[in-house]
């Protein structure tokens, strides 16, 4: 899998990417993440990439040519004539965990970064493919969004998670909000460990792991939990939460 | 405006925070961000921070302890009693921009980074104030969201954006997604900017701004749209893209 970012600050993305699990899997040959500094691709004389926008206004806009530049560049380093551009803006789709099953089953996907108050709307409706959003809410650029989107999606590339590290109980992946854990020690500041958890019995832990992921999903994301589908036991324990 | 990291990964919030927007912001003295490795406080023979959990299953927790050494060393620095301490995770609420410019008015904020399968439940207990989560997708670790909220409250801060990066006009601050923008050359690849824009009609081009947002918005997120509240016109801009 072959990401290539589109920005104009390369140095946070590699900064990043260096690092834990996504750096190992860089290392290890799971992935690459190239980066492409936009300012690299301004043929004029002072580097310059953004001008302002047509119609007045507030702010300045990034200019067609040097994104469209760095876009042609990235197709030659892939030996691709187009690629799919993910663009990271809060006018996006909103990103999910699905969303990122789709991307990673791709092989090269090149993240454009918005900086400014944004981009000549002509060179996205030329190259960009698809529009991310991670939330609403507004960032200072695409950067930190575009690392989102490689390390939602790195991790669903096998290999790339340890045994250890495994995806499989994890929030969202079966729709409810993680249980509590506990490490040793068995007593720690006076709080102790549940004691079903120290029984060994692991039907009963599977059981109370169960209802407190369904208690957890209830207080806090109850937008997550279709009452139609719980067992009468499951709702009894929620019926009061979901209520309030 | 104070922001003190409990990661074990500084290097990547620490990079990050030193380019852009937020370190300028940190270079003028408007906010600072320090980052705590947690390892550094787990007080064994090989700084070691995970364990397994109780009950059993797949992937390491981080202790209790040094969570807590670590948030106490916070508190030393910070010269305070207790802070307000956000852990980022899955299971929190959905961070938006109401809830930066909340955060925006704090002095001082805690953000915990947490790794592994998770934290012990009992040092959560007992430090987090707030858990937030930045979507609904799962990341390899906390960094990456902490330092999206720090980039969507620092914005937020006064004095931390110029005049030419005014927040006035971007998504979410009136409720629509950003109409297109155009900047020079007025034709670019066969595709000229929409006379309205070059007509210098303020009143005009205001109009189509608010139209073209509102039709984005109808076609991306017609979640964010309440048809009651549109006039007449409005309604039928937007009513043939809401029926598909």
């Amino acid at each position: 899998m072959n990401f290539y970012v589109m920005t104009l600050f390369p140095e946070m993305i590699d900064a990043v990417m260096r690092e834990s699990i996504i750096g190992r899997a860089v290392q290890n040959g799971l992935l690459s993440v190239k980066t492409y500094n936009i300012r690299d691709y301004a043929f004029n004389k002072h580097s310059r990439v953004d001008d302002y926008p047509y119609g007045g206004g507030a702010g300045m806009l990034m200019q067609a040519e040097p994104v469209w530049q760095t876009y042609e560049a990235i197709c030659r380093d892939a030996g691709c004539d187009a690629l799919p551009v993910i663009y990271l803006t809060p006018k996006g789709r909103t990103f999910s965990q699905d969303h990122a099953a789709k991307i990673a089953r791709l092989d090269h996907v090149v993240l454009l970064c918005g900086h400014y108050e944004g981009i000549d709307e002509r060179v996205l409706e030329e190259i960009v493919t698809d529009e991310i959003s991670i939330g609403d809410y507004v960032l200072t650029g695409g950067e930190i969004p575009a690392m989102a989107v490689i390390d939602a999606v790195a991790r669903l590339i096998p290999g790339v998670l340890h045994n250890d590290e495994s995806a499989e109980t994890e929030s969202f992946s079966n729709g409810l909000l993680e249980y509590p854990q506990y490490t040793r020690p068995e007593v720690w500041h006076d709080r102790s460990v549940p004691e079903v958890l120290l029984s060994g019995h692991h039907a009963n832990v599977e059981h109370w792991r169960h209802m407190e992921a369904l208690k957890a999903t209830a207080v806090r994301r109850p937008d997550l939990i279709d009452p139609e589908t719980l067992t009468s036991q499951e709702l009894e324990a929620v019926s009061d939460i979901l209520k309030r």
